[in-house]
């Protein structure tokens, strides 16, 4: 049984698991690896044939099953497990072997863990899998960045078994060092944008039009067979219509309004910053969580603050303008996330090209979307373009939609119903194609108090005023 | 001359300068140290009397001339400059001497700083200062943290040379470890989202309101003897007056739209994440001087979108509308600031006492305002206070200039004037008092692709959901 297995998979959780059956599915022999005994049955037994799918809870026998240059992926929980795995494995590695980190590790966990690793020999790829134990099972967006050469031993593998987009697998190299756990970073934090966004236009359509689940049902459903179609709205769509299996009426109703987060969106906020890229539309979403999370104060506040009842909007008018002002915001939120991926590429060396990466990003992951296709689009007609919202093609699909965003945003200001990623879609637009923005006060504020100086419009040079 | 100094000082900048020479006004006497001859030569020329302030570029020499224990302040740029400078005095120092940190270090470099000391027997004090040159010469607001009992020593300096509200120092012991730098970040954070608040006041009027810039002076100037008093209003209203010394006209319409940035509020936002507190109105000042950064797409983008006039507003009801609304977002930016610094208090020990932050930022410094009497007064009486928004006497005040901020909000949504922190603040504010949020559908959509699990609104638990 020595050195046979094609592919290594270390973590036989639910990802893991249908990660590995789907490679066994692409006939590639795959083995597992896991501390618990019940998971490793578990596979054997799903899988029916030991010669496809193996596991076994001893490191040595996976290490010595795997064919040369060895394959391991690890799909276990970021942070210092990855290392300890790492460090269990190394004793039995050989040179030129692959480990391959399927987890969000933070990108600079990844860039220490392949210089450590380089220096032994062996080849480590920050490698993000998007899509959750359906994409796992079924065809995953796989996101990976490492050594170009190396990648080629997995290449037919992650083709295999990834997403295809009209025959397109939806994997592709993206760089050096950590590029592929920074793109799937931003693509969480994307992932954030477009979730809060659908939240509130559900909010909006169920308290100023008084949907009903059925009609929200009925209008997401038709959202995703036009410009909407994504993942996210079509999940929406299926999601008003669950029946709630403790109790009556749909289950929606009675989940907590409290959103939890398990820190990429985060990351991807304070990484912007870092790099200082403005992208408002993913750090509300990332603070909206955070207020979803006081409940209690917010349950003593709304007692405070007595709000009335909004004013009850047409209900087809609100439908058309739910529907421009998502695509817009959508459009919004993709431009701020791949401007920062530009930025990124530049700063830390990974050479990205965003056209790939839109590409590899329209099936298997979380936030596919047809609107992908056409930004795949853009960025090949313009290798360079600095942000989605310059490209003449988004020029009249953002003009077109931006009227019903202005209507709705103004309409949740006037009626407390808070819109936040809406609206600061809406003023990241507004402020972006801005030729003049009053920010002159606060650059004669900075010199003011503290001699920061200044530039002028006029003539070159930095400026400093004694003012009276 | 060996161990008659009061107090020393290391960075004879503008600001070290003033502030020495704040500490002799005092009837302190004071020695100066900087690598800088010009520097030392100056200050000693500025201070007349060597016997009172004096100065010196031997670092030996300036600790010898100090009286035990001494106390050593530096204003010198945060970074590695300031653990030089450490190591250059450690040789001379003594037992139960004091390091003050003046500068905005990051609160992790302090604590490390400080643990390190102490294995030393040498006190090491954060101690944030606010109010810029003229705040140094005349009087800042000191925001000092680290050993209780060690800062008895300095705290007669301190309260000598501080600012003055009432008569009462704009000095007080805030708490252990990294406590005052803490504060002093929060404190800057708040400031980046006075401003950008002020910026966008300052734009509608102009844009919309066609106000000249005597107009604007007049109505700051008249703001600033209302509730909105405050130094951000003051120093905006000289601006407006301020003349053009290249040329004709007003100097602001001179001044690039570009704002830079030291961090400090970055380190705000970003840390806020770690915490999770929401502080979106600060998050987006940090945004906003990024997109202002970006002049050349913005120039771009605006030829490429075309945006019609704004729709002319009543003068005066604007203005109303404006003061109010300012008001209002100036409370909720308070609020969120002082959140963070609630939630601070607990993660990292500092025990802070809000009220007592908010008596020292009276004076002083840049984002003091008559508002926050009121503030000290609301946590003076509700110590556990979790949120301003939540005292009893915040209440009216800000129900009653919510309705401007919708008017103005909804304005600047339809007329695409950038109105982000205004809506930042409006949205947090509605998203805070809201006991029912839409996140329950986010929620939903985890447990969808993810199997994350929600809670629910009507039994305990923890569920999942087989979703079809």
């Amino acid at each position: 049984m020595e050195n046979t297995y094609d592919f290594g998979l270390i973590g036989l959780g639910v990802m893991g698991r249908n990660f590995i059956l789907n490679v066994a599915d692409n006939n590639f022999s795959a083995m597992g690896y896991d501390l618990d005994e019940e998971k490793v049955n578990a596979l054997i037994e799903e899988g029916q044939d030991t010669k496809k799918v193996n596991a076994t809870t001893n490191v040595e026998h996976f290490v010595q099953s795997l064919s040369q240059p060895r394959k391991i992926m690890l799909l276990v929980p970021a942070g210092k497990i990855v290392d300890s795995v790492i460090e269990s494995l190394l004793p039995y590695l050989d040179k030129n072997d692959l480990i391959i980190d399927g987890g969000n590790s933070f990108f600079t966990d990844t860039d220490r863990r392949e210089a450590y690793l380089q220096g032994k020999g062996i080849h480590f790829f920050g490698s993000g899998v998007s899509g959750g134990a359906k994409g796992a099972r079924r065809g995953p967006s796989i996101m990976p960045g490492g050594n170009k050469e190396a990648y080629k031993e997995v290449q037919p593998i992650f083709e295999a078994v990834s997403a295809k987009f009209n025959g397109e697998p939806c994997v592709a190299y993206l760089g050096p060092k950590s590029a592929g756990n920074y793109v799937k970073m931003v693509h969480n934090g994307i992932e954030y944008g477009l979730m809060q966004l659908t939240s509130e236009i559900y909010d909006l359509l169920k308290k100023a039009g008084k949907y009903s689940n059925d009609e929200l049902h009925a209008i997401f459903d038709s959202w995703n067979k036009g410009r909407l179609q994504s993942f996210l709205i079509e999940i929406s769509a299926d999601i008003f219509k669950q029946e709630d299996d403790k109790g009556d009426g749909r289950l929606v109703d009675k989940i907590l309004d409290k959103a939890k987060q398990k820190g990429t969106g985060k990351w991807t906020s304070q990484n912007a910053m870092d790099l200082g890229i403005p992208i408002p539309s993913i750090d509300i979403a990332v603070s909206m969580r955070e207020i979803s999370a006081l409940k209690e104060e917010r349950v003593l506040a709304d007692k405070l603050y007595n709000r009335s009842e909004p004013a009850i909007m047409d209900k087809k008018e609100m439908a058309k303008w739910a529907e421009e002002a998502l695509y817009f915001s959508f459009i919004t939120t993709y431009a701020q996330g791949l401007h920062q991926l530009a930025d990124a590429s530049k700063e830390y060396g990974y050479d990205l090209d965003l056209s790939v990466i839109a590409k590899i990003w329209r099936a298997g992951c979380i936030i596919r979307a047809g609107l992908l296709e056409d930004i795949s689009t853009a960025f090949t007609k313009d290798k360079q373009l600095p942000n989605l919202l310059l490209s003449p093609q988004f020029v009249p699909k953002v003009q077109s939609t931006v009227g019903a965003t202005r209507n709705l945003v103004a309409y949740g200001a006037k009626n407390g119903i808070p819109l936040p990623g809406l609206s600061n879609s809406l003023t990241y637009f507004d402020a972006y194609t801005s030729g003049r923005l009053p920010l002159n006060l606060i650059q004669a504020q900075r010199d003011h108090f503290g001699s920061h100086t200044y530039e002028r419009t006029d003539m070159e040079g930095i400026f400093h005023t004694e003012w009276e």
